[in-house]
Parts: C-alpha cells; structure tokens; sequence
C-alpha cells in the first residue's frame, strides 16, 4: 500500500467515525483550532517565510507571492473564518422527507456526511484552513493537497488542525495532508475510488481541466465564470449602467465578475456611449462587435475567441445582440453555466431570460457578482460548482452532506 | 466534427428548448409513444428477429438472448411503463426554497432539468423505452447507446420514440440513438464534457468500470450491490430466517439481492441450523467461515474472495461475527454502499446500525430487496446509484433534475 493510499484508507476509517460525532464535539476541534492558530502565529509566520523564500529563489511572479504571503491579519482572518463555521447549524442529520409506504415500511431520508472529501488546490494557504473548517463541520473526513510552494506553511496550519481534532476527541485521521507534492501522488488521489467519495478542485483552469481528464474519482467541478450582462431595450439606463460597470470592475479577478456586455440593438445608440464612456473612465479596455464599433469606434475590436474568454482582468468584450433571444443563445453558446444577469423593466422578458439561460445563477436587475455563499447567506463556501450533478452555484455546508434511507420495517420482505 | 459530435450538439439544443416544453406536452410525448408501440409491434418483433437470428449466429448465451429477446408481452410492457410514467408528477419548476437577503435580493431555488443525459446500457431493448421515458418527462434530451447486439431492436424502439416526440412537438433531437456501436464510440460519448451533462451506464460491473474509468464527463455510478442481513444476538429468530432466506432467494440475479449473511455468534449455535437448513431445501450453495463451518459442518468454504463477490446466484456466504460492531466494521469493509439489513427487537442495536453502516439503504426487520423506485413509491426508476454525489440509492425523476438560482433584485451591485 502506498503511503497516500494508507492515509486515505486512514481518512475511511476517520469518516465512518465522524458519521457518530456529535455537533459539539465538531464545533470543539473547530474553537480549538482557531485559539492554537492565534497562539501560534509566529511559528505559522516563520513556516511561511520559508516558503516565501523558496519562491523567490524560483523567481515566481509577485501576484504568486502575494497569494502565498501569511500575515498576522491574515491568520487573524483564517482563525475567525473557524469561529464563524462553528457558529453555522451543523447540516447532519437534518430529516429531509419521512413517509410511510402501504406495506408498512417507513422510510426516512436523512442528510449524512459524504465520507471523505479530497481538495486539490494552489498556492493560497488560507484554502488548508477554510476547506478543513467546512469538511469537518458538516462530518467529513478531509485530504488535503495543497500547492507544492506552501508546502511548510500548510504543514505549519494542518498540524495545528489535526491537534485541535486530536484533543477534541475527533478521530485520528479525520485531517490529513499530502506531503507529496508530486504530480504522481496527485493523479494517485484522483484514482482512489473507494477511499475518497469526492474530489473538488480549487484553483485556475488548468488544474481542473486536469482534475476533470484525469479523475476516475467523483468531482465537483468549479471555477470557470464566463458571465454575462444584457441590458434589454426595456432597461432602467441608469440601472444597466451601474450594474454593467459594477459587474466588471468590482473585483474583476474573479469568476462571478462579468467578462461579457450584451446590449440590445433596440438602445445601443444611446446605452451604449454612455455606458461604455463610464467603463472607459474606470480603466476598462473595451472589444466590441462590428456594430458596437459603429457606434463607439473608439474600442478595440472583439476575435472569435474573446466570446469564450474568462478576462479575470478590466478587459470587456461587448457585443449588440437583436433582443433578449439572441442575448440567450449567445450565453447558452459562450457563457460556462455560471451566473447571467438581464437588466429590464419587463417582467415578461426577465422571466424567459431566467428560465431559458442555462446558467447556476441568473439575476434579474442584479450585478452577477452575488454568487457567493456568504452572499446567500449559507455562512461559507468551499467554491462554486459549475456542473449539474449534486451542487449546483454556490457550494456551503449542505452541499457537503449526501442522503441515507434509513428503513424501518416489522419483517416486511418482497 | 464527427457524427456523434454532431449528434449530442443537437441533443444540447434540444435540451435548451425542452426547458420551456410544458408538462402535458411531455406526456402527450409518452402517451403517444405507448400508442405507437402498440401499433407497430410486428414491426418491433421483426427488427427484434434480426438481433436473435445475428446472436444465435455468434454463439451467445441462453441468458444472453433471453435479455435480448422481445415478445408482444413485453413490448406492452414498456407501453403501460410509459403510459405510467406520463401519470406521474412533473418534478420540473417545483420552487424547493424561496429567501430573501438583508440587501432585498429574492432568491429562489427551484428545480430544472438537468439537460443532456446520455445512457450506455447492454442487451436489454426495453433499457431504451424506460430510460428515454424518464429522461424527457424530468425534461431532459436523451442519447441512447445500447449494445450492439440490440440494434436493430433499439432502431426500431428509438424511431418510434422520435416519432412520437415529433408528433407532440418536442424539439428535433430530443432523443437519438447512437448506431456506431464501436468501443470508440463510447469512448467519445464518455467524453463530450460541455455537451453530455451526465452519464448513467446500466449494465455488468464492465461496463460501469468501463464508464468510471474512462469518462471525463460527469458520471452516476450504478449496479454494483454486495448486500448483508446481520441476523442481531435480539432477533427475532422466525422473522430473522425469513428475511435472511427470502432477501435471497426472491430474485437472486439483482443488485439488491443478500450476497452474506452475518450471524451474531451470541445466537449463531440455534439461529445457524435451523436459517441454514431452510436455505439449502430451496436449493442455496452456502459458503461459511470457519465459525459457522463447526456449527453446520456441511457447509462449504468461504475463501477471503467471497465477502467480496456479487454472486447473483443461489450462493450466500455466511460469517458468524462478535456482535453488532463487527457486523458494521464487516459490512463497511466489504458492502458496496448499496442497501443493508440489521434484523433485532433492540432499538439501540438497529440505531447503531442504521448510523454507522455507510450504504445508501438501511433496514431495520425488512428485506434489502426494497431498494426499488417502485417499492420507493418513486413510481419507476432509472438504476440504482452506489455514488453519494447527486443521487443516492433508487433514483427517479427528481434524480433527474438539477437546481437553478433564479435573484431578482432592484439594482444591487456588489
């Protein structure tokens, strides 16, 4: 048995134990482990620095270091992200249905931990901290592969976790990271069916892409927001501007950010010098369609390539479209099924934009920029999935429980 | 792009348009269909004709074309499925939560279809009807991929289907057939991450290993059940014989059959004789541990390979186990998380168990053969899943659906 293949058969055993785990204890480790990262922050901090100078050594790029960067603030952050999931109701164990059939059986569907719940991610260190939280509250046992550049800072913050499990009473093994940062050991974790029930990515696109080619495991895809604004001819200007700029330049890293600006023909002549003047005056770089050339022949031009393209930066792409159905296909061809926004006064248009977009989220007269799951209100997020099966948008505690039937009979058989 | 290429790009837009298609459309689909089968039953037996004569020809087995064989009275079989399945209620549209932030956002969660399901099964025709059945009334395009020794039967099923769809006004491509029956084929159905949102394999463990191995799209895993029944120290003993017999002799080849059978060694000595007796008059193979070898010294070896093995046959390997601990622990070693057993008069021994055995299906004084849509009151059924992710245990038309966010809001931006 490989050494992985040991801790995630470790990882199994943790699970099944979980399954008994009462709330308090779950909310325990977490306490724990929020008060042991706040005493020990310098030894966190020098962990860091060691990293931090091996990547500077590797030359890495500043963004990179500021992703990997620990401060004083920011454990501050991961240790109150701890109390905050502990203060969360505890999914487990929630009746979801009760009924009872005429041979008499009664059946009861039950919300009951995963088991054990794999996360790859990268650089940022805060992720071993914030993924653990959300696994361990809602039951799961959790494998941790983080980037292989924060390698001593993950083991500095995973040690702290598994001592705060340990003296909770939580089961050995329940938190685990993998200490080999090989592409091996991470195609290994991919392959572990009957040890590990999910495998969710975090990250950029090429670490899911390859997690998606490569997994034989189940996967929660995230991540790619390829999201879209359509200010329809019976728009609010002044609404569709304010939202058609926020969107983008709110936080433009990041995938519920918008990347695309559909415009209706029916107003582009007036919406869109105004709107695109107003993008222009935050830094924006504009690439329109032909017809929005016509119109503002200012902007740069708009390839094939950009409709399908995740900018993470102030780069829009605009485009005229003849009306909410061809704003539809257009999203249902480019938009990766993550959160769609129309901005109209006519409900009739918004309710065939809502229904007919094929997204996680779609808005009706609100920025795309509200898919998050502190933004609906489920406390955290692990990410946001961008598939159809299990979880769909925003992924909080509930979203890391599966079902049970639990059936009771008086010696019913068939 | 290749023909299958083509073909589930056409299934996409149809998904797109069957969002907006209306419950009784969908059934006048079904009813339809149930009408033209009816009709065209010569037509169905004389395709049926060629699949036997071509498999006679290859030499396949007596159980082999007993699968593949249709008759008039199965050919009605799948018309009253379908006529059953129009009678159920939509799951589509049905609003699951409704909340409003603190910032005045409205969010809804409610229920959609999921989009493309693309289904690879084996020698069963009838696989065609049912599963395309299910798909489009929960909404969804449907891409059939049946075996090769079915396809002139699957043609025949399959046009009939289309023409039905056709007639009620479903989109074009709602549901097609692949005729390339090349492994290559299902490797590029396995494949299309973008275009098939799901696959569900139904066949032998191949077949699913085939699927989980090599698809890159989202999968639900089916089929596979080692089921127990742990006869409990607190048994009642008539009803502990009962259960232990029929969970395997009702109907031995499906998933949800017993394969073992774990005896609390605190009541082994009267329960073994007498449950082991009543097995063997109907003709069951046992196969014991050493334990249940020097009470019932007639019984054959159980090698470590059985507890492992779905015999689907008149085989149950039978182990004497320390109490209700051990049967867990055995039972999560070597279960494939599909439906388990416990039969006792003691509340808190069935509680522990229930808890702590991880299976989609848990039984307390009933037989693990209720893991059925039916028996479910699901009112039919798509397969089994052995996965946590989605779909649980027996799935129906609600496992056939995903969750949309539909946020109105007033002008929010973040």
């Amino acid at each position: 048995m490989s050494d992985l293949r040991g801790q995630a058969a470790a990882a199994r055993e943790a699970a099944l134990c979980m399954q008994a785990v009462s709330t308090s204890e779950k909310n325990d480790a977490l306490l724990r482990a929020a008060a042991l990262l706040r005493e020990r922050t310098d030894e966190i901090l020098a962990a860091n620095l060691i990293d931090l100078s091996s990547a500077r050594e590797k030359g890495m790029s500043p963004a990179f270091i500021e992703r990997l960067t620990l401060t004083e603030k920011r454990i501050e952050g991961m240790a109150s992200g701890l109390v905050d999931v502990a203060s969360l109701p505890d999914p487990v164990g929630e009746m979801l249905e009760k009924w009872t059939r005429p041979n008499g059986l009664a059946i009861e569907k039950v919300r009951v931990p995963i088991g054990v719940i794999a996360i790859i991610y990268e650089s940022r260190p805060n992720v071993t901290v914030d993924a653990a939280a959300l696994c361990l509250k809602s039951g799961n046992a959790v494998i941790l592969r983080g980037g292989s550049d924060a390698i001593k800072s993950n083991g500095a913050l995973c040690g702290i976790l598994q001592e705060a499990a340990r003296r909770a009473g939580l089961p050995e093994g329940c938190v685990s990271l993998v200490t080999d940062t090989s592409h091996e050991a991470a195609s290994e974790l991919m392959r572990l069916n009957g040890l590990v029930d999910v495998l969710i990515p975090r990250g950029g696109r090429g670490l899911i892409r390859s997690v998606v080619e490569n997994a034989t495991v189940p996967v929660i895809e995230t991540g790619a927001g390829v999201c879209h604004v359509y200010a329809d001819r019976d728009c609010d200007p002044e609404m569709g501007v304010t939202i058609a700029v926020s969107a983008k330049i709110s936080r433009p890293s990041v995938c519920n950010s918008a990347e695309t600006l559909l415009v209706d023909s029916a107003i582009a002549e007036t919406f869109l010098p105004r709107c695109l003047a107003a993008l222009k005056a935050k830094g924006v770089e504009i690439r329109g369609c032909e017809r929005t050339k016509q119109i503002c022949p200012w902007v740069g031009d708009a390839t094939d390539e950009d409709w399908d393209t995740e900018y993470n930066d102030l780069i829009y792409s605009v485009k005229v479209v003849d009306g909410v159905d061809e704003a539809i296909a257009h999203i249902n061809r480019h938009g990766t099924r993550h959160s769609e926004a129309i901005i109209t006064e006519n409900p009739k248009t918004a309710r065939r934009f809502m229904s007919l977009v094929d997204a996680a989220c779609v808005y009706w007269n609100a920025s795309t920029r509200f898919t998050d799951g502190g933004e609906f209100g489920f406390g955290a997020e692990i990410g946001i999935s961008n598939q159809k099966l299990h979880a769909r948008g925003p992924m909080g505690l509930r979203e890391l429980t599966t079902i049970k039937y639990k059936i009771t009979g008086s010696g019913q058989i068939r």
